[in-house]
């Protein structure tokens, strides 16, 4: 196999743009497609204050070191989910990254900053375990950026992922998601602007491109995903591009280009509809947002335990 | 496992419904799907003349012998594909069900009424024996319909062929093939009504009635098409279905109540479009239509051939 740039010796293939690469011109090609995503989507304008959601795991140390590699400084912010070991060592690799790098790490802990965690929020809703966890992200990384003065939250979301909860979101026709898939979200009162610059790169690649830059990540699996919807429609896009090598990027692709639109007149106007959370003042539909009722709730249970074991 | 009806012993379970049926009830169940699907898109009305698509496996001989159970009285088509002895068992599998329970059965004969087969066509046109197959099918079966006075061609695809068809539309996000994937096709200048009654029944239901109702089918996929996306497709939902039962009803009945409308915008100005095929009438987007121009390649090749070995 050789590098369909330079042919020297290739280390990966990307069957979906018939090409394989040598490592220096695999990193210029993840580059080059970062690139792409962030103009074609006018993702971050120059000046822009960029925040990158920092898991530990490999998407995210990919997305900050490639958008370093094109020149644009982002801080992270790594949050501390509460899933034991796994959490540990998602969180040392995250720090071991900035500090090798010279980057600006935040972090907020679920457990003492937000008196829960991940597992004790599942066992109190009874619950998907990935309901509240996407819930608190979405929340906390949204109100860092706000309370931080930074304009656009960055996230690795891959082109794996974003295939993934695309079929799920049309395996259920659910009209409201389909028109808040974007990998842009504008900016708006009390929303920092949410991008996903990995939305070109396959998972595969962004392990590659790990490896290649020398990057050591979580490589686990988050324990309480096992099983879930999400990593079924993995499997299931997996199998068919696996005959049909660009299959998800089509997917992917020609939704945004063809689909997105006639999903997205509602959107808006929700938006709009949206008024201050009474309780911590971010932007909901109801009175209290989803994640102030979620730690009502965990503190209500809280309470309970402690008048049984008192 | 008893009969959700009766309590009898049931022969088969049906998971989206949560239910299991002895054999008399399950006919009934089956009946009764069939009905509602009928009912809920105006597909069949009193006094239409109707014509079955019979390919002599499960779905159309349960779809005809369904129709019969709802006092719809329907003449069978026959289309003989020239795909060797699949072609052959087939044909006998069709006929012995008009016979027996004194059907009218049509037949036309792809090679000695039109002049080719679909293996010979795929050669020709070097593209999947698949295309070819399905658009002789829908050019012929429309033709025959509009030629004998029928109003409307019910075929027997069903839940798990809509979802795979849909599947594929939206992974390619197709959006003239969504907004045509509808269980009714209203008539139109030269198209009979288009119906699928069998929507709402599962392919394992429909080869169970077979069973259970005595019916000889054949039991073989079409060995032209092992391999092709469409079985990938199936494979893929066949997975998601074992973890989640009834994500193929919710993916096919959610498009219809949420997706279609948004995709049929073109559909009725691309159909005002379309003139009569100059070589045989039928409508058609350009001068000559698809059915023709794939019989003159035929003829081409096959003049071809004589030149060489005359």
């Amino acid at each position: 196999m050789k590098c369909t740039v330079c042919r020297g010796p290739a280390v990966i293939d990307v069957r979906r743009h018939n090409s394989a690469f040598c490592p220096e011109h695999f990193v210029k090609h993840c580059e080059g497609q970062v690139h792409k995503a962030i103009h074609e989507h006018r993702m971050i304008e120059r000046g822009d204050r960029v925040l990158v959601a920092v898991s530990g795991g490999k998407d995210s140390l990919a997305l900050w070191d490639l958008l370093a590699g094109l020149d644009i400084h982002a801080d992270g912010l790594y949050l501390g989910l509460g899933i034991g070991d796994y959490s540990g060592e998602s969180a040392h690799h995250a720090r071991a990254y900035a500090q090798a790098h010279g980057r600006k790490l935040h972090e907020v802990d679920l457990a003492s900053d937000l008196g829960f965690t991940v597992p004790v929020a599942a066992e109190v809703t009874h619950r998907s375990p990935c309901g509240s966890c996407g819930l608190s992200k979405r929340h906390l990384f949204n109100q860092f950026a706000i309370d931080h003065g930074y304009d656009v939250v960055a996230t690795g979301h891959n082109l794996d992922d974003e295939a993934a909860v695309l079929l799920g979101n049309v395996l259920r026709w659910d009209v409201g998601y389909l028109g808040r898939q974007h990998p842009v979200l504008p900016a708006t009162d009390g929303f920092a602007r949410k991008v996903k610059p990995l939305v070109r790169m396959g998972e595969r690649e962004m392990a590659a491109y790990c490896v290649v830059r020398g990057i050591d990540y979580q490589v686990e699996e988050c324990p309480m995903a096992a099983g879930n919807r999400h990593l079924g429609y993995k499997e299931a896009l997996n199998a068919i591009e696996e005959r049909s090598p660009g299959t998800k990027a089509a997917f992917v692709f020609g939704f945004l280009e063809r689909g997105h639109a006639r999903f997205d007149d509602d959107v808006a106007s929700e938006r709009a509809a949206l008024a201050p959370c009474q309780s911590c003042g971010a932007p909901t539909p109801g009175d209290v947002c989803a994640f102030c009722k979620l730690r009502k709730r965990v503190a209500r249970a809280d309470a309970v335990d402690d008048r049984r074991s008192g």
